[in-house]
């Protein structure tokens, strides 16, 4: 058995930016030996959110769509009484999806659908600097 | 520490069709010969979801209902426009479920609640082959 | 590789009911003597769920609020129908936030963000004894 850790850095704009990270996922199962296990990806940031979609355009705006719909950014929520960044859409978008996903690996790559991709959400008002946490947990190549 | 891979395969009607894969995830975990650990259970498929419910007929329609009022099937979808499957609506809904589930394994068993069920959920307007994949990690019955 | 089991256990007011659980799970992962690697927590149940949150009052408030709006709880289930308990809408919420979360240990803690605390819902209709499972995984102090 193989653990190995890893991250992933990037910009992002913020007010829901979906940022497509699944060529660098990857990358780093790749390069952790890893043959047969998981890959654990986490986003620290309490505004911060992993999920699966196609990363299709009309799609992207259609989810965006969709949590501005239930979860207006121009809502009246509590939090925004006592904190200036008025996130607190954002929160509870961040809270709502969830910021661990868990994959599996196979002859070391992520094992995803054809048209299934991993992607960052930053659900925060503005820009920001993000680093994805990555545990890869399992078999190597010459192992039983 | 043992690794075992499975997948699990069913058809499905499609239009969030609910199968409940507990007892065939419970087979999976009785055959890895793993005591203590976890089950990472993952949908490949940007229309295939994963949560856990009761499988009670009732609350399952009570869940196709409270998906059919916040992400209507009819409603306006911008993926709909360049997509002849006209599924927009699907691929919202499994995206805001997600497509992985990770549960402890205790004496040999995925450890759940007394009602709580493994569901997986076909978003995906039509009737599909599916195939979930699981990964069991964890010490054997003679391991410290 | 380690693995160590734990559990959580603790009392609830239920109706959505936030316990922050990130000092006891902090605890756990210490006593693992786990350095690097990840931490599973499950909490078995069918109206028993786990999200990241920042523990901000307004925003729990906020958090609840967008539950009741999107999930009444004076709702029509059809769960309802066949149970006395009324929890339709407990169940629906619990299944759409999930009962599993997959969080890195990095020297020997639990990686989160600065705001972001774990939090355990028990979004059942009135209080309950609730026991979370904790699977955790990876290499002690002194391994490679």
């Amino acid at each position: 058995m193989i653990i190995k850790t890893d991250s992933i850095k990037f910009a992002t704009k913020g007010d829901f930016d979906i940022v497509d990270i699944t060529s660098r996922l990857q990358d780093a199962v790749a390069a952790s030996l890893v043959e047969e296990g998981t890959v654990n990806v986490f986003a620290p940031g309490a505004t911060a959110a992993l999920t699966a979609i196609e990363c299709e355009s009309g799609l992207l705006e259609d989810f965006r769509d969709f949590f501005e719909k239930i979860i207006p950014s121009g809502g009246d929520y509590k939090h925004n009484l006592s904190h200036a960044a008025r996130n607190g859409h954002s929160h509870v978008r961040a809270s709502l999806i969830g910021p661990d996903m868990t994959i599996p690996v196979r002859k070391g790559k992520a094992f995803l659908g054809v048209w299934q991709r991993i992607v960052f959400i930053d659900t925060d008002s503005g820009p920001r600097e993000r680093e994805l946490v990555l545990t890869i947990i399992g078999t190597g190549k010459n192992e039983g």
